[in-house]
């Protein structure tokens, strides 16, 4: 049976205010589901902030991992498949170039995503799983080509590209 | 006189563990810095978790947001531009794909981001501000080209399309 093809949208709105030497304060709303969030970045005094909130790089090493945490969960259910337990560990590298005391260029180097599940599936089902996860994952989909997204899942054997 | 050129890393690791239904613990440091930021995810009930944090994409949008934010201020003291306010409106929209109840593909839309400045600078250098800031700005680097990302600032006459 051919299920149905439905497209939907996601909305997120955000309204950010600089408040303290470095520190903005950003109301986040997810208009569809009537969810508000209030949220802020910070930067520590060596780059001239007062440490108060997490820098905007910390909510995006955040957002990330939790993106895929939370899909592979969403899917796992979809998938008929048990999660006992889930560990994620990620590392972003991005790199920059600089003229004199010119503004920066940056750019993404390498994102490693390195997964541990702990359910009664085979590894390639897990594969599967992951694969999905990432498709679904809002986040890893607006990711530039340029950056290189690795992700690698943990076997009784050592680690295994995905 | 000719700057030297400088390259240099920031790195982020994040350390995710399943906790709650759809909740997500995520420990994330910044070693270089010696920065560490406890920081979790989750969703609410109607995507099956306890609405105990933000879910990844409220996170995402306050890093965006105030990614660009911090450039525009850290980038306007190297350009000898004194910003008296700031405040950044932020829309950020994706769509997915969803064939009966598989899991869904997930793509970016369109994620709009206005600006309105108080500074004492014309419009063309604010506008070369608000270029390094993207340029500098290490999560819109990391952007897929399939994202279109607008950027609009508040003039006299109304919004103009940077």
């Amino acid at each position: 049976m051919a299920g149905s093809l439905k497209k939907f949208s996601v909305i997120f709105e955000g309204v950010g205010v600089a408040t303290g030497k470095m520190r903005n304060d950003i109301a986040v709303s997810w208009p569809m589901m009537n969810e508000h969030f209030e949220l802020a970045t910070d930067e520590g005094p060596f780059h001239g902030g007062d440490g108060t909130a997490p820098p905007p790089l910390a909510l995006f090493t955040a957002a990330l991992t939790g993106c895929l945490m939370t899909q592979l969960r969403a899917f796992a259910k979809r998938l008929d498949v048990q999660i006992h337990d889930l560990k994620v560990n990620t590392k972003l590298h991005w790199s920059a170039e600089q003229e004199g005391n010119k503004p920066y260029v940056s750019m993404p180097e390498l994102f490693t995503l390195d997964i541990e599940m702990d359910t009664d599936v085979n590894v390639s089902e897990k594969i599967a799983l992951i694969q999905a996860a990432t498709k679904g994952c809002f986040i890893e989909q607006s990711l530039s080509d340029r950056v290189k997204v690795k992700h690698r899942l943990k076997d009784n054997s050592g680690w295994i590209e995905v």
